[in-house]
């Protein structure tokens, strides 16, 4: 089985199983509470699926793909509290059901958990894992802090808009890729190349992430439509319309209308200049770069197809 | 040399010439503001004269000893978001002179780059030191979050108050010199006994600290005398106190008196039950048991004699 649906039925019963330690409740409590919370597992399947690339089973590697995961919902967690929004996958978010003391010290808890289910590997491997996962965190707080960084700039320019996802989102998916082919004994190119392909996948899944904010389906998306839009968050979208209709955007701005309007106003002009069908072609090539950074793995047609099948499900504009 | 100033000196030099990133600045420049910011250095020093202890010389362990400190300090700034505390080391707090989301973020990197620190020694000692390192981490969060629980408990007992200080204090003193020893090649007699003195030295340190922050000099002690009887924090002195004088400590806290008088009334009940002297007793008692410890490690007479000294620092009472 080299499915999507078999890895993440793997890492879903694997999350079961992690054992915490009951006291103190106000510390494992909303870690199991995060961890419970669903998601795509989009990087512990990576992760799987990139050891099983080179022959090696998912059980001889799962402590990292859940170490992985533990990581992104640590992430995931401070962000909330940073970012102060109440909702995560449709449940209260941590800081909001306790308090930010508690998303705070669980998040931490979470990063040092994390950190040893990744170093729960073999002697000769650990060095280099933990290298590939300590570089990787450091990149992504970079990127958190560009991300925050923008909100107070006005000339965000499309590359360091790209730079700053590729921090924020990328490096952990290609980090997923790279440690499942490095814990599977794959050779440097092979890792480099998955890496690659995790990192170009990454962009590709962040500028889907930014469309489907305003342009996705409401019943599908799982957060409300339009929340970069109202927040004015420096996205791919905006960053565009800022460049090319600065006047207009500003007028519109200026106008503080209700949400609705102003959603359905900055949707006029990313629509007038076309930003729906371009950023669907910044996602499709980047998707087929991913695809061709495949070619210099050295892995089974089985497992290209696994990889060139995860990268097309995020060109499709319904989830 | 075997002296703490010795030491120290090597930790400031060491802390100055660590080298961060430039960009970007709301991520890095919150971490050296941190690490500038001084105090004792007392863990660091356990680490590199645990060493020395065995014959390895400072350099040779003085990347896991700014892992430590590191760690340390990143405590410091979240628990410091977390008790929403304006001062630490006589300056303004991260989250006040930045923001608490810089103070959350450049935390959580501290973490990661403690745990990169750490992790650079030699292959074959990785594995036991990154262990004891995160399996101390654990214990310090699970300490932070008792210490939050006691907030809303009225009913903390003097035994539970100290597994919790030993928790959030004790065991990373003791990590230290466990650490230290272990890098040096000790035998694991010589570590456990290592471990066991900075367990007790931290117990010691910490009921030392609370009897300060009641009964300390204003111009030595740092932070401003009284703080925890204003904040009703739940120290070894205000537990006891509410076990053997609740009717009188109750009548006191109902009149809602200013901070001044609060504090002489609360010190009042201190004294009447002899809380100084019986703290004093107690921190004697645990600094003489951690010399007992000393007794089982196959240490010079020189790094005894430094260890004994260390500990006696501890009950002077004049800082």
């Amino acid at each position: 089985m080299f499915t999507i649906d078999y890895f993440s039925e793997i890492i879903e019963a694997a999350i079961a199983d992690l054992k915490l330690p009951a006291d103190p409740a106000g510390l494992y409590e909303p870690i199991r509470y995060t961890l419970d919370g669903g998601g795509k597992r989009l990087r512990p399947v990576l992760l799987l699926a990139s050891a099983r690339a080179f022959g090696v089973k998912a059980s001889t590697v799962i402590s990292q793909a859940l170490g992985i995961e533990m990581f992104h919902n640590f992430t995931l967690l401070h962000d909330d509290v940073m970012d102060n929004a109440d909702v995560r996958r449709g449940r209260p978010t941590v800081h909001r059901r306790w308090n930010s003391s508690t998303a705070i010290l669980s998040g931490d808890a979470m990063l040092t958990l994390a950190t040893r289910l990744i170093a729960d590997c073999n002697a000769g491997k650990l060095r280099d894992v933990l290298d590939l996962f300590n570089t990787t965190a450091m990149e992504i707080y970079e990127g958190q802090q560009y991300d925050m960084d923008f909100e107070s700039q006005t000339d965000v320019s499309v590359d360091r808009y790209l730079e700053m996802i590729r921090l924020k989102t990328s490096v952990l998916l290609a980090c997923a890729c790279r440690m499942g082919a490095m814990l599977a004994g794959a050779d440097e190119q092979s890792c480099a190349a998955l890496y690659r392909y995790g990192e170009l996948l990454g962009l590709a899944f962040q500028l889907q992430d930014d469309y489907l904010d305003t342009y996705g389906d409401p019943a599908l998306f799982g957060k409300e439509i339009g929340g970069d839009i109202i927040n004015e968050k420096k996205t791919w979208l905006w960053i565009n319309a800022m460049n090319e209709c600065r006047g207009e955007m500003t007028r519109i701005l200026d106008r503080k209308l209700t949400d609705y309007l102003k959603i359905k106003e900055i949707k006029a002009v990313y629509d007038s200049i076309g930003l729906p069908e371009r950023s669907g072609e910044l996602i499709k090539h980047y998707v087929e770069q991913a695809v061709e950074a495949l070619d210099n793995a050295r892995i089974t047609p089985e497992a290209r197809e696994f990889f060139v099948k995860l990268a097309g499900r995020t060109t499709s504009r319904t989830h």
